[in-house]
């Protein structure tokens, strides 16, 4: 035994807790030692929720976001536009977005993005279904909303091919120097691409005002 | 719903992830859409071993450190000393000192040290039943070998104090500058420590040499 845990059960616990995305041996028995010294109720219960979190999580039918039903509350709210789609990778931006407040569209969740090293192909993510949703025609515009990184310009480039047969609006998110940022610290190719796509300043005002 | 989390199967398994110490919510969200997208069987596992573990784990009748048996295996291993017993406060720190293969005596596993700061107190560890250890009588030493800060030495006093009448010699592990350490940054608490607790240069020679 060379393993120095004194209990197999042990053991198990913090191997399964390793296996998380930047968890250690080390974090995971700390993890698990914390969760040894809770009543046993609330182990019970952390447990539970994640099984039935994994057994009963559903996809919404239109946007495939994360939903308890069928069609997810975005999908079935009749105030946002149904002409107007917003391309993401992930439930993550699908909350990111609808902090800011300033989206009343509907989502299409990609689940990832286009990424050889990761053996992820353009039929692994929902683009077929996404060309499907702007077919059906009642779709106006479509925002790309992916991460500004390698993947994410290939995955938009990808679906942008995809979609222009169908005479709609593509478009992507403003890039450019961050709210707050000082101009000094931007890197090149940020404030390279905000001076490109710089907007009247009126527009900006107006903006700002709202 | 001013959440944002699109659905609550999934506010519930961030909310349990947040729970644990050192994970907030980002985090938490993080390590449950891994679960998310590993097969279910993999997450079943992960559920059960946790819950298995806080259901079935035994703590050692003896030392008190975690066990799957009622006598740990460290307490039945009859090569090892059981006149000399090293007091740590948990489970890790029996861990560690084992991977040393440093000591071949037992250990007494406290839970805990006195931290009246966090309502700990010299009744909620296992104070009194290492008294009953050397009461016993077979004990020769203890060797007190908890964190060097002061709830440690508080906790060391009480435990000298308690064990004085008993006519066994109760040592304490060294303080001084780590192996490895450069003087020059040593803090100078530590390199105090160090110069009065100093060694015979042929004893620590021969340690070296072992």
């Amino acid at each position: 035994m060379n393993s120095h845990y004194p209990s197999t059960l042990l053991e198990n616990a913090v191997n399964e807790f390793a296996k998380l995305p930047g968890i250690g041996k080390k974090s995971a028995l700390r993890l698990v030692l914390h969760l040894l010294r809770q009543d046993e109720e609330k182990v019970v219960t952390f447990a539970d929720t994640i099984l039935k979190l994994r057994q009963e999580i559903k996809y919404c039918a239109i946007c495939h976001n994360i939903s308890d039903i069928d069609i997810c509350e975005i999908c079935s709210d009749k105030s946002r536009s149904n002409s107007l789609i917003c391309v993401v990778e992930n439930v993550k931006e699908v909350m990111a977005i609808e902090k800011t407040d300033q989206f009343r569209g509907l989502y299409h969740v990609l689940g990832g993005i286009i990424s050889p090293i990761d053996g992820i192909g353009p039929s692994d993510l929902e683009i077929a279904s996404l060309e499907e949703r702007v077919k059906s025609g009642e779709i106006k515009e479509v925002i790309l909303a992916l991460s500004a990184t390698m993947e994410g310009d290939t995955t938009n480039f990808y679906i942008y091919r995809k979609l222009q047969p169908y005479n709609i609006k593509v478009s992507i998110i403003a890039r450019g120097v961050s709210i707050g940022d000082e101009i000094e610290y931007a890197d090149e190719v940020t404030l390279g691409r905000s001076i490109l796509n710089r907007t009247p300043f009126d527009e900006s005002f107006n903006q700002l005002s709202k």
